[in-house]
């Protein structure tokens, strides 16, 4: 609230985010107005308009900026080569770690989708898709090689990707499980939810069997698409 | 918008618990103003007090009912008896199904907690617990009969509710998928997590390493607990 001793182009521009991200996250952004958030960094109002044109380039940017940073740091993250089970591995990893430390910022991407106009939208939904894409990649590449066994790869995307974001709704870092408990307990049901229907080996059955089943499973659901 | 022919008690009750989920799950609650609610119902505004003291009970009621319903149906379904595979599967199926019908109201229970007062959250949060209580128990039961292997059952908890819920982020009646569909490729996904580290079976591991996995597993995770 107080204003910024020095503050200088760069500060300021961070503390307008972190002010922003805080004020949208308790009253969501159609009830977030650009004097509060002035008042909250401590400058006059017309300054803002120094950093950006309008509120909704203000939320666009917060999202835009946070799905460049998480695509980056992804990609400095991913194991080029190596087993499906290992990319896997480090994905999770990487996408439990990232998450629970920007909670707020997650919090906003899903919720505030709403409040993008038209075009912002369509681009945070294509930054998504390709974030999606960097998972599927994987996942088609473990029923390729054996490694995994799932009916629709699509689905089992957006599956571990939910349960993975979910974290951030609930994890708090002073809980039971330090962040390195999480991501191991995570991968392994990330991993057992990919190996999918290997599992009836596990039952006795044999391996002619196991073979056909995603096959014969996969033309029920075909049958069932809407 | 237009004026309700014939409204009576509880059918208005009705429109404004329709009109109210709607402006929220668009504005967001904090921006929705009582004057809005009432103009998209065609009520006048103080008529709106014959339904509620003021527009926090308003939130608080619509989260409660949407977390009464549930309770109901959940109860109705669920399996009394059985595997803990196949009651699995029935709350999966549950799950999905109901959750796909009521996506605003989804949306509104988790993004709007923020907005409810300390004693109304706290009562609402006691009843997702009870729900998550309910999903507990089978994997609890799983894991007592050797039906499931998980290293937390509470993480297990939230990351299937987590996956399930997630669907309505995303799913559209007119999609690729019908409801159906999605009940299979979610049960599967969500039994294959729960079968979990049985799976060492399947890569030729022998059943007395198996055995011993989940108890290593479990302590290296004890020590990390924060």
């Amino acid at each position: 609230m107080a204003r910024i001793a020095g503050s200088s182009g760069p500060r300021t521009e961070e503390a307008i985010r972190r002010a922003g991200l805080k004020l949208i996250a308790t009253h969501g952004y159609a009830a977030m107005s650009l004097r509060q958030l002035a008042a909250e960094v401590g400058i006059q109002q017309g300054s803002l308009y120094n950093y950006f044109r309008n509120k909704q380039e203000f939320l666009f940017d917060l999202i835009r900026g946070h799905m460049l940073d998480l695509h980056a740091a992804l990609d400095a993250a991913l194991l080029p080569e190596g087993s499906a089970e290992a990319r896997l591995t480090r994905f999770t990893e990487f996408h439990v770690a990232y998450h629970v430390a920007r909670a707020q910022e997650v919090f906003i991407c899903y919720s505030e989708l709403r409040s993008l106009e038209p075009d912002n939208l369509a681009a945070v939904v294509a930054m998504r898709r390709d974030y999606e894409r960097k998972l599927g990649d994987i996942l088609d590449h473990g029923c390729a090689t054996g490694e995994f066994r799932l009916a629709d790869t699509r689905m089992a995307t957006l599956a571990i990707l939910a349960m993975l974001s979910g974290i951030c709704t609930w994890y708090k870092p002073e809980g039971r499980l330090s962040r390195e408990a999480m991501q191991e307990i995570f991968t392994g049901m990330v991993l057992a939810l990919a190996r999918g229907e290997t599992q009836a080996l596990a039952r006795g059955e044999g391996a002619a069997e196991v073979a056909v089943v995603p096959s014969r499973r996969r033309r029920a659901l075909q049958a069932g698409v809407g």
